[in-house]
């Protein structure tokens, strides 16, 4: 964290006022990693898909948390010091003071309090554990105005959008929604620097599909991958993932897709495979709307941690939104060939209702033959204009009838990896962070992947000086109107200056140095291997996209040098 | 907005939960468009700027809005209605019932309420007419908490990371710092769909420089671009640049530089120069923080409407942020040459010091002589390891010593161009619509600009059937794969569905024909001319990629056809 700190990676939120625990700034280059592990995720989880991606508001009205239960559900488990009155997460407070692992419900809670009688760091007793809401909540407009809270995950957005989204898609499953960008949960007492943020950044796919269809035409893309699984039952395998779908460990293809596309991405932005797992969701541990959840979890300074969760959350949200906004979020799904039925109808007598109802007569018969009968009632409730009429049976009669059923309305179940950009970006760091020998002296050298080194060259003149530094601006407007992302440096020696960009992990260093003026070429040092080569400046860009875009050596561009 | 929602550009926030106010929804197409242009603010206002960018919380602490002023004076004058309750903001309700534009103070707004008898719509009376905060607030952590803000601008977090920030540019002046992300302002009334927004996106450029430097080594790029300038007095002006900074009009050169640059970009995106023009603000408009300002404004069907604002914000934040925090967050700028100061100073008796204050006497005597005196005291306060210690004047003696002095220490001022990101699409939207008539019928078209358009390519079978979807599937994921924005669309008849791309804007339609499948060629379409040329398949990446960049015509590129 210090040399992510001195670097420009990460700052200290607020901290010309003392800080504030929760919270972090991207710095210049903290931002530059993070947006390019962004662009990435949009290839492969929307382009790659044919998804959308959408933009919802972060304050959300009261009622789309009701419905998806955050408003009540969204709780940690704190307790209080009824001396100093401090508040924990208790289960975190248990954990770390007497290394034990609790349940976070209240009862199991409360047992290992009493149990063990644990008290205060203070040393004062703590009142009875209680649920704390992790729901950032502020009023909308003037006045008392309305409640809203801050989205805890950008989910919701895209499910309460599902009608638009579905027109978008021509009323066609499967189909898949992304978004990218904040949401909050107010923790209780966040420590562990950028992994527990209140604040932090997300990206989601919800992938929307039938209930019976759980699959992907491109598994066969992963089906071969041997991924590390931890299951439920703490097993671990060691498996293809088509096996793990055949065992029935995974519990459907479309998971296991998303587990292999999810593992590809994350050692493609720089995650290290031996320090990869994915860990199911025990029965009593899972979200109340999943049936099935995986984490990729991976392995930092601080322990296996989740970066990635992976879930089938079912019919579970859109099913919540269809009863508290009362729409109709089902998809209409045509059968092959269309079946006939046997339907109880009722069927209305139109020269009575007619001059009973007058101009709502069309109607209220209209709404009387959709309706499916079980018993003979007495009465039919229709809703006409938004009133609600009671129509008696003297205005309808029961019939049997068949009728030609084209298809049926189901709701999609949908499936969700969401990824947690601010731990990923962390992971990233902490898995390229390295230290090897150069010239006799021990060199710190952050070993990013090229595709999401914040700056991706250095161009720096050998002496600060003219004509050095007038040639090297030059190259680097050159390399900026290229649009790549440079830095210029000429303060200090050159092998200050190769240190410099080896510990935030620039690949490549351009040098201009006295044979510049001879021949027009510059050296590339790659950071990695710290090699030269020797290049012509009317090469430069060819080769660095190159460079930039694969594995390739520095050696297929140019002259070795020194 | 009936088409930007059909089409899928923008959707109302929680539609079905009632809507609300001042929120809305970027649906795929928006949510492109705008992220399009974000990237093209990035391209001028970071890298060509060789700016950096950062990204801090949406959150933040009560302190920093206390120092900047917003937790107290970010208000509107609100009237509520002692009958009905509502609450509207007085100065818009003034316009709307009697067309008068009245100054946003509190008195003038007093005045005008009894001077026309305003009352409310439902007929009752207003009570008196108070400030609104219009900062959305919350609470952090458990219990009580500690008091939040969402900010009103991304601008407070850049300024509260100055000394970072500086240090990352090596001490050096000057430097810009760029934001993009959310803001929030509580709106007591919002209506006008995208303009006023309760949570809306803002780019914002924080460039910081030497006071006596408002200059900017690139003005030469836009001295002689010709703008309309509508100034404080109400005088409208078409002249340069150069000579609106010559005249006077524009306060220096610095501003002039980014209300040029401010153009271009505006028009790069498609912007209509003859609906832009620059506004400044009145001496009694301008923020309490600005010495000078100009709004880049554009010609809506609601009017001339405010885009970005430019403004001189002087050292105004930073000296906030210096009063409240206790930091120093001035600048060194070293003198070229060292000067000689006469001053005097204590210097500390050590034989006294030493034996008086033992362990303590180094750092005391270090401390006196650091101290500039004017009179002759009879003790001097210094602070040594936080206590403040009283020296009388036997431990030391004043003297009249000549120092040079290698620089001094300056506050910088900022000069913030700052973009609503959410008005500019929409008024690119707007822009860009536009009527014309094709075989005979009436056509809607987007003229989006390529550079931005959401969909860059369509990819069309002629029929739908095999072989020519399977064959326009293969394209697509040719196109896809090299990074085009694209679309797959089969239903409808081929006119339709090229209507349907000329509504999104999307500027060029791939067509699979029967002849595809005897030369390898497809037909491209001009969505503009609504002509096409037929070009090999194998030439189409790279055929795009120029016509995507450029203004050039698809005639270059392939033969006519039709």
């Amino acid at each position: 964290m210090e040399m992510l700190t001195r670097r420009g990676f990460i700052w200290q939120s607020f901290e010309i006022y003392g800080g504030m625990a929760g919270f972090i700034d991207y710095a210049p280059l903290g931002n530059n990693l993070r947006r390019k592990i962004e662009n990435i995720w949009r290839r492969r989880f929307v382009v790659e898909e044919r998804a959308v991606e959408i933009d919802t508001p972060l304050i959300g009205v009261e009622e789309v948390f009701i419905a998806s239960g955050h408003a009540t559900s969204f709780n940690d488990i704190a307790i209080e010091c009824k001396n100093c009155n401090r508040i924990f997460r208790a289960d975190h407070y248990i954990k770390e003071k007497l290394g034990i692992e609790v349940e976070g419900s209240l009862n199991a809670i409360k047992e290992a309090l009493e149990y063990y009688n644990v008290k205060c760091e203070c040393g004062g007793d703590f009142k009875d554990p209680a649920p704390i809401s992790l729901m950032f909540s502020t009023s909308i407009g003037p006045g008392k105005g309305r409640k809203g809270y801050l989205r805890p995950e950008t989910a919701q957005g895209i499910f309460i959008d599902f009608r638009r989204l579905l027109s978008y898609f021509r009323d066609k499953l499967p189909f898949g929604v992304a978004q990218i960008g904040r949401a909050f949960r107010n923790e209780i007492s966040p420590r562990q620097g950028m992994i527990r943020l209140r604040e932090f950044n997300q990206a989601e796919l919800e992938y929307f599909v039938h209930p019976g269809e759980k699959r992907h035409e491109n598994f066969k893309k992963y089906a071969f991958d041997v991924v590390r699984l931890l299951d439920k039952f703490d097993v671990e395998h060691r498996i293809t993932l088509k096996e793990a779908v055949e065992k029935g460990i995974i519990a459907h293809e479309l998971l296991a897709y998303f587990i292999g596309k999810t593992r590809r991405f994350l050692l493609e932005i720089g995650i290290k495979d031996e320090k990869l797992r994915f860990r199911q969701h025990k029965d009593d541990e899972r979200a109340h709307y999943a049936t099935d959840c995986w984490d990729a979890e991976v392995l930092l300074s601080i322990g296996w941690t989740e970066i990635v969760g992976i879930a089938d959350r079912t019919d579970y949200d859109l099913n919540k939104h269809i009863k508290h906004s009362g729409e109709d979020l089902r998809v209409f799904i045509p059968y092959e060939n269309p079946i006939k039925v046997k339907k109880r109808k009722a069927i209305p007598k139109m020269n009575k209702i007619g001059p009973a109802f007058r101009e709502k007569a069309k109607e209220i018969s209209k709404k009387l033959s959709e309706i499916e009968i079980e018993k003979d009632p007495e009465f039919i409730e229709v809703k006409v204009d938004g009133e609600v009429l009671r129509i008696s049976k003297e205005f309808f009669e029961i019939q049997e009838v068949e009728e030609e059923v084209s298809g049926e309305k189901i709701v999609p179940h949908v499936i969700e990896p969401s990824f947690g950009l601010d731990r990923i970006t962390y992971s990233v760091l902490e898995h390229s962070f390295d230290k090897d020998t150069v010239d006799g002296e021990e060199r710190k050298v952050l070993r990013l992947k090229r595709v999401v080194a914040p700056v991706e060259v250095a161009v720096l003149p050998l002496l600060s000086k003219e004509p050095f530094t007038t040639k090297a601006l030059e190259i680097l407007e050159l390399l900026q109107s290229a649009g790549f992302y440079t830095e210029y440096d000429d303060s200090g020696s050159i092998g200050r200056r190769y240190r410099r960009y080896d510990e935030i992990g620039t690949p490549f260093c351009i040098t201009v140095d006295h044979q510049t003026f001879e021949d027009d070429t510059v050296t590339i040092r790659d950071r990695d291997t710290t090699k030269q080569v020797r290049i012509q400046i009317s090469q430069l860009i060819s080769a660095l996209k190159e460079l930039l875009s694969s594995g390739k050596s520095i050696e297929e561009f140019g002259i070795p040098f020194r």
